[in-house]
C-alpha cells in the first residue's frame, strides 16, 4: 500500500479561508498521516475551473491515493467540474446551504466570494481601526487613549502579549493595548503608571520559565536577559504582583493565540464584532 | 409570520473560530435575512453541554423562529446532548469526518479542541515570529533586515498596508513589511531609499480617492493632508511612480484584508505555513 502523504487541495471561488480553516480542522483529526495541502483561490468562473480540474489530474500520480479535494463553491456550475476530479470531493456549501434554505425558505444569494468582501460595513471598519489601535498601543508604546481598550494584556517580556493583542483585534474587532511588565515594576512592587485606574481591563500572560528561557535565547543568548535564572525571578514576580491586584491571568505555554483569545473573550465578557 | 431576526448559535469544544468562520461565509448568503448570533466556546465535557443546551433554550422564545445551531463537537456525546435543542442543528464535523475516515481508513481521534492546540510547531513558531517581524518593520520603521521580508507592501498613507501586512504575518506566517510613499518620494520620482534592491518583493496598494479622503479626514478633519486634492494627487503620482518601477498594485477601495492577502500570495506565488 502506498504510504506518502495525502494530497488535498482547498479550492474556492474566493480567498480560501473558510476551506482552510474547517479543513484543518478535519485534518488535525487524524493523528499519523501526513498530508500535503495545495490551495486554489479565487475559481469563480468555468474556465478557472476547468483550468483548476487539470491542475488536480497533473498532480495526480499513478500508484497514489486519489487526492482530497475540500471545496467552497457557491456557483453548482463550479463545483460540478471540480467534481470531475477522480477525488474524494467534499464541497462544504453544498452540504450545508441547502437545509438552511430550507430553513430559511430563501434560496441563497449563490454570489460568489461573498463572505470576506466586506469592506465598507461598520464591523469591518472597526476590526481595522481597531488593528491601528493595537498597533500604536503595543507594548506599553503609550498611555494615551488607554479608555478606548477594551482590554489591556500584562506580563513579562516575549509572554504572547503582542500577537494576542493582535489577534484579538484584526479576528473580533477588540481595542487592545498591552503593557510589559519590567523588573523596576517588581522592586516598586506596584503596576506601572496609569494602569491602576484600568484595572478592571487588565487580563495577565504567564508563560513557563524553561520555555520563556528558550524564547529569550534564541533572540538574545546568553544574556542575562534570557538566563533561566532571570526568567523565574520575572515570572515569579509578576504572579505576585498580578496576585495583588488581582488580576487573573493565563497560560500562553499551551495556548494558542486563537485558544488565549477565545479564553479573553468568554472571561471578560466581551463582545467582537466579527461574528 | 414572525420576522424578527433568527437566532443563531456557533457552539464548539474550542476556539469557536472554524464554526464562526463556516457560519459568517454560510450565512452570508442569505440576503435580507438579520441573524443574531451568539458563541458558546469551549464546551467540551457534558455537564458544559448541558448548560448549554438549558441557555439555548432559556433564549429561544416562543412564537419565535426555533434557532440555527451550527457546531463543531468532536465527542459524539457532547453533539448528541446539543442535538436535543429544538433548532436546526448542523454540526460541521460529523458530516465530514465520517467520508473522511472512510477515505482514509482510519478512525479520527476525537481529541477535543485539537485544531488550534499547537503552540510548539514550526508553523506556529513561525507565524508568531512573522507577527514580530511585521511589527517592526510596520510604516517603514527600519531597512535592518528587509531580506529577511517576503513581500514588502508600498502605498499612500492609511491605504491599508499595515492591516494587510498584520494580516499576512499572522494568518499565513508571512515576514511581511510596509513601506509609506510619500510626498517626498513622489517629488524624486524615485521609491525610499532601499526599496529598490528589493524590488522583486514590493506589491502596491491603492485606493480610491473620495474613499481615502473619507478615511484620511477621520483622523485630520480640514487637514491638506486628508483633502480631496491632495489625496488625488497623492494616488496619481503613487500610481506613477509604481508604473515606472513595474509595481503591480491592488485595489483596496472594495478588498478586505482576507482578499487583499489570499490575491497577494496567489500572484507572488508565496508559500504560506498555515495550511
Amino acid at each position: 500500500m502506498f504510504s506518502g502523504p495525502r494530497t488535498v487541495f482547498y479550492i474556492s471561488d474566493g480567498t480560501g479561508i473558510t476551506a482552510q480553516t474547517l479543513g484543518h480542522s478535519l485534518l488535525s483529526q487524524f493523528e499519523g498521516v501526513e498530508f500535503k495541502t495545495i490551495s486554489v483561490t479565487f475559481v469563480d468562473d468555468a474556465s478557472k475551473a476547468e483550468a483548476c480540474l487539470a491542475e488536480i489530474r497533473a498532480k495526480t500520480h499513478k500508484g497514489e491515493h486519489r487526492p482530497i479535494v475540500l471545496s467552497t463553491l457557491v456557483e453548482g456550475e463550479i463545483a460540478d467540474i471540480i467534481g470531475q476530479a477522480d477525488a474524494l470531493h467534499v464541497d462544504l456549501f453544498r452540504g450545508f446551504l441547502t437545509p438552511l434554505e430550507a430553513e430559511l425558505g430563501l434560496k441563497s444569494t449563490h454570489y460568489v466570494g461573498r463572505s470576506h468582501a466586506v469592506v465598507d460595513t461598520p464591523d469591518y471598519l472597526r476590526r481595522m481601526e481597531a488593528v491601528n489601535y493595537t498597533l500604536n498601543h503595543d507594548d506599553g508604546l503609550t498611555n494615551r487613549n488607554l479608555d478606548k481598550a477594551e482590554v489591556i494584556l500584562v506580563g513579562v517580556s516575549r509572554s504572547g502579549k503582542t500577537p494576542t493583542s493582535v489577534y484579538l483585534a484584526m479576528h473580533y474587532g477588540l481595542f487592545s493595548a498591552n503593557y510589559p511588565l519590567i523588573p523596576e515594576d517588581f522592586e516598586r512592587g506596584a503596576l506601572p503608571g496609569g494602569l491602576e485606574q484600568h484595572r478592571d481591563k487588565l487580563v495577565g500572560l504567564c508563560i513557563d520559565s524553561q520555555r520563556l528561557h528558550n524564547i529569550r535565547s534564541e533572540r538574545r543568548p546568553d544574556s542575562v536577559y534570557a538566563s533561566l535564572e532571570n526568567c523565574e525571578y520575572e515570572i515569579d514576580s509578576a504572579k505576585r504582583l498580578m496576585t495583588r491586584y488581582g488580576i487573573e491571568w493565563l497560560d500562553s505555554t499551551t495556548k494558542s493565540v486563537e485558544e488565549l483569545s477565545a479564553a479573553i473573550i468568554q472571561k471578560r465578557g466581551l463582545k467582537p464584532v466579527m461574528f
